[in-house]
């Protein structure tokens, strides 16, 4: 951790702990804890292409060392310009962040990469998280890149086609039985008993990874910070370390706002969204949560009350969105070229919301973050009507002019 | 096309045709064309994370005009350092060119871009492709991002899981049943008598899309040229642009040599492989190709003899590889972070054979590129011996004690 002696502080209650041991919950209010960030940072711009993401922001990271043989290519990810979209709603102008263009073709690679580099650094050789889908595959593979063990933790009701592409990185994958907000607490206190380093959705420096997403937004748009970025939000922790992205920017004085950040939920399982609208301090657990979107299904996010007190300070927005609405943004998004999971369209579906709420003026540029790959979760284009043509090559010109 | 009026060149014969027409194949000898380069090209280093990939290499697409509306931010992907994988093998560097993190999560996304832009620049509304999946994906995708409308032949023993992932983006996929081979010829005069331009593995500015892979490695290595670069080859477009994208980088005085290019086939469909080794002229057409590996499984491959001919005149080498090795290297990649297709793994499986066979001398660096994603192509994974355990969440302590 070279000379870097900073604190972990707790997001509810401000209490401090030393960064140099292990600490994800505070000990006094359970909540989730935060990396502070001092103010000083500059971007390190390197060639070719910007550098790597570590180097690059290497002075918003001061608490890692340089290590190079981590890298797998993380972050750097397209802000594309969508035109059509943004007829489509009414929006002034609409920007894709495609994260599905990560290593392993979702966000979380930009948190696991950093907690990762934390698990090292407290001299762990073993790393884990629990996930549905995302987030496994993520750890697995960086946790193969550095040489550790990773221990996977997956809900029983996982789908089948998910898990594949979890085992083939051969980690100890591990399907449980029970009550996945429970299994959450039970990872930590495993964790400390067996030496493994959960890197779960709220771990500190996974929360420090996500911040370079805002990082590449700013420079993206030569710093002129978007009015609205609109996050798909499950845990809550994606939510945070964009937040958290450009409120650091701006401390180092590199932006002078902030946007207003929204936050995307299913109305199968709006467990934020839901507290939020009823002005309540911590959130409620969802029953029975019932969406299409299983990567934004999380009845009772860690990060959850943090996002509330986010949304208060700052101002943010809440919108959910049906799994109607989910399939047609997704179809939306194909037909501009994206192909996306119906968890990662909640973003382009919550603006489309937006816009039929009247809550669009036609003059705000807006981020929409599309958080994974649709190939990761191809059973549920069932609920499409695709079509597929047959014909025979001799037949192929006459089926063509009849089209 | 502004006032570039190069000529398009046959690759076998010579001859010469107007490029402000399209063409793709010799009328005389029936071989491939492509784009001459006139060695006058410096990159434009653009801010942030190298700006867009036919901006920065503009001056090596003189016939293309600025166009960014058409940016999917393809190419830019990470050159991997791989000790591991170096030492496994006895070479003395390896890096991974992963072409999985591309927009549609392969290689053509870069040809695509370019021969989508070539079809707008001639005017046409209608593209098309045949593909057997990692071509139809990213066609389908791209044409959508132009508004173009996509014609998508697939032949008629396309894998199930390939078939929804192109039609969710809404193009006209039909299914032929019928000769793959004769369906490309067939596929080009459909174009000229239906206004659809059919970008296939061979079109010359697909071709010339795929040269700025060459393009980026060399600046990754800060121009020190590799001294083997390994593609897994199909239909021999890919090998054919990366390797006059280093003949290119060469005639424009940005490197010295080229490396030498290395054919990674299936033993199962080494059409070209085979050629080669009997000293041919010509590809022999592969009767029952058996592999795999789907997408590297051309019997018949339309840039064959152009890439016999890059084989002979630039001193490039040949490797073949079994299910067996394309497997073997499928996990080995997997458990060093890269989770790709069995025939993206050929490159790797080649340099394995490489050092078995006394080829590598330890001092060597050595590129793989790696095509595509190993999401596309889930269903090969049960011939892997997968491990996922089962367990409840009250048991699971004993459960990870007990491992």
């Amino acid at each position: 951790m070279s000379d870097w002696n900073c604190k972990l502080v707790c997001t509810g209650c401000g209490a401090e702990y030393d960064a140099s041991k292990a600490a994800v919950r505070c000990e006094k209010c359970g909540e989730t804890l935060e990396v502070p960030f001092d103010g000083r940072g500059e971007i390190r711009k390197e060639e070719p292409f910007g550098g790597t993401l570590f180097e690059r922001y290497r002075e918003f990271f001061p608490y890692f060392e340089k290590n190079d043989a981590l890298n797998m290519g993380e972050g750097f990810t397209p802000l594309l310009f969508m035109p059509r979209l943004a007829e489509e709603t009414g929006a002034g102008e609409i920007l894709i962040k495609n994260e599905s263009v990560n290593p392993t073709w979702s966000f979380k690679d930009r948190g696991s990469a950093a907690g990762i580099r934390r698990a090292l650094q407290l001299g762990y050789r073993k790393v884990g998280t629990l996930s549905t889908g995302n987030m496994a595959i993520s750890m697995a593979a960086f946790a193969n890149r550095a040489g550790l063990k990773a221990f996977i933790l997956v809900n029983d009701h996982i789908d089948e086609e998910k898990l594949n592409p979890i085992a083939v990185y051969d980690p100890c994958l591990i399907k449980v039985e029970g009550d996945y907000a429970k299994l959450y607490d039970e990872s930590l206190s495993i964790g400390e008993r067996h030496g493994i380093y959960f890197v779960n959705s709220d771990e500190p420096f996974r929360i420090e990874g996500y911040r370079t997403l805002s990082f590449e937004v700013c420079e993206q748009l030569n710093f002129e910070v978007p009015d609205f970025v609109v996050v798909p939000t499950s845990a809550g922790g994606h939510f945070r370390g964009i937040l958290k992205g450009f409120l650091d920017f701006k401390k180092a004085g590199l932006i002078s706002k902030i946007p207003v950040m929204v936050c995307a939920q299913a109305v199968g399982c709006a467990t934020i969204n839901n507290a939020y609208g009823k002005g309540l301090d911590k959130i409620e657990r969802t029953q029975n949560p019932d969406t299409i979107a299983h990567s934004i299904e999380n009845a009772f996010p860690p990060s959850g009350n943090a996002v509330l007190r986010c949304l208060k300070e700052y101002g943010g927005k809440t919108v959910s969105v049906t799994d109607e609405e989910l399939l047609e943004a997704q179809r939306t998004l194909c037909r501009n070229g994206l192909f996306v999971q119906p968890g990662s369209a909640a973003s382009y579906a919550a603006v489309r919301k937006m816009g039929q709420q009247g809550m669009l003026k036609g003059n705000e540029r807006i981020v929409c973050v599309t958080t994974s790959t649709g190939l990761k979760y191809t059973s549920i284009l069932s609920r499409h009507k695709l079509v597929c043509h047959n014909t025979k090559l001799e037949e192929l010109d006459d089926f063509i002019a009849g089209l």
